[in-house]
């Protein structure tokens, strides 16, 4: 796959691009990165990328004519464009697989005064990473390629994806690891008992009182299996009873 | 302010510190960023940080000993230590606000195969910044590390909060700068008349239609002024004029 990533701000991207997952999937040819100035493609002599608002007021205000020819130039026939902003269609993991299967992703991130309404008709796409204000769209960029590229193939182990939160719909059950005893904190025993069935049932049941305790709204969309929906009969009951 | 991250993967933060409002403000004083790698408060040789699960499974789980002399090292009685987790309370403009009010704000990152679940013990609050997966904590950390700078004094002006998307409940009006007319693609004429009356109500009934159009569910929760309510109902009628 190919991530093409279109801001004025390429050196933000330093970093992000050189550590961890990233930087192993761009070695192995998994992902391409290409980092994008569009202060390039603005035709006056001080490179001018921005322009006062029509109507007045504070900030300004990115051009519609440069966004589009660093797009023409840039873009071919695969391409899925797709523009950084608060008032896009909010980020999710189904949206995470959905881009996954692209070939070609072109990120465009705004800066934080706002943007020619125009520049959204040379997009495909608006997303928005979540309900709050950023200096631009350089951070929702990462984290859209974080969370696609670390989804193909050999980024990290398929098996490693199966206890996500979100990827069977539950948030993740609780994890252990030594020592089994900390200040007065222990490792629950079920999972030091070395049963895989109790240990399995255990985890599963955690997990659904996880996501009913934190995140009830997900519960809403889940499928429950005629096992899973006695566990979580179970957690229900357990939970009323700690509240009495 | 006061920002530390405690992460495995300072380096990723180079980009960040050293571009735009966020070097501005870390010139001016307005913000102190502090990475602190949590590696070194390993006790063993080969300075592991993360082991195997109890129960089994795929993946290695950071250790909780590890974190917590970090921050019992670090923090102080102001700190304010939030964990990174996708199991955490929706971070949303809102929640920035509250802690740009904050003077130490310690951000914990784990990394992408999950943490010993008496680590939350540690930690005063844990946000999540969405429903997606990522490879590790550091991407939220810049998010919410940039969305607080920005609201602290100095950071931008103040006049170029009021127009943000959410920070008046509502989706940001449309902007537009020259040319007047690009590809066919005019910008409104009210914005070109001059008439600054007429300009404020079109940007809030602009405003709405956003809201109305791509994000109906914060208009639950927004207080209409008497006027406003007059342009909702304006705005509603057009819509549906439109669809038939």
């Amino acid at each position: 796959m190919k991530i093409t990533i279109v801001t004025l701000f390429k050196d933000m991207f330093n970093g992000f691009l050189e550590e961890s997952i990233i930087k192993r999937a761009i070695d192995k040819g998994i992902v391409k990165f290409n980092l994008v100035d569009f202060r390039e493609y603005s035709l006056d002599k001080h490179h001018h990328v921005d322009d006062t608002p029509y109507g007045g007021g504070a900030g300004m205000v990115l051009k519609c004519d440069v966004i589009d020819r660093c797009l023409e130039d840039i873009k071919t026939n695969k391409s899925k464009i797709i523009l950084m902003t608060p008032q896009g269609t909010k980020y999710n993991q189904a949206k995470a697989y959905e881009l996954a299967k692209e070939e070609d992703i072109i990120l465009v991130c705004g800066h934080y005064e706002g943007f020619d309404e125009r520049i959204r008709s040379f997009v495909d796409e608006e997303i928005s990473v979540g309900d709050f204000v950023l200096t631009g769209g350089e951070i929702p960029a990462m984290l859209i390629s974080d969370s696609i590229t670390r989804l193909l193939g050999g980024a990290i182990t398929e098996e490693s994806h199966m206890g996500d939160s979100y990827s069977n719909g539950l948030l993740e059950y609780p994890q252990y690891t030594r020592p089994a005893t900390y200040k007065g904190m222990d490792v629950p025993s079920v999972l030091q008992n070395g049963n895989h069935k109790e240990i399995a049932k255990w985890r599963i049941k955690e997990s659904i009182r996880k996501t009913y305790l934190r995140r009830p709204d997900l519960l809403k969309n889940y499928e429950f299996s005629k096992e899973d929906k006695k566990l979580y009969q179970e957690v229900i009951e357990e939970e009323k009873n700690n509240n009495d």
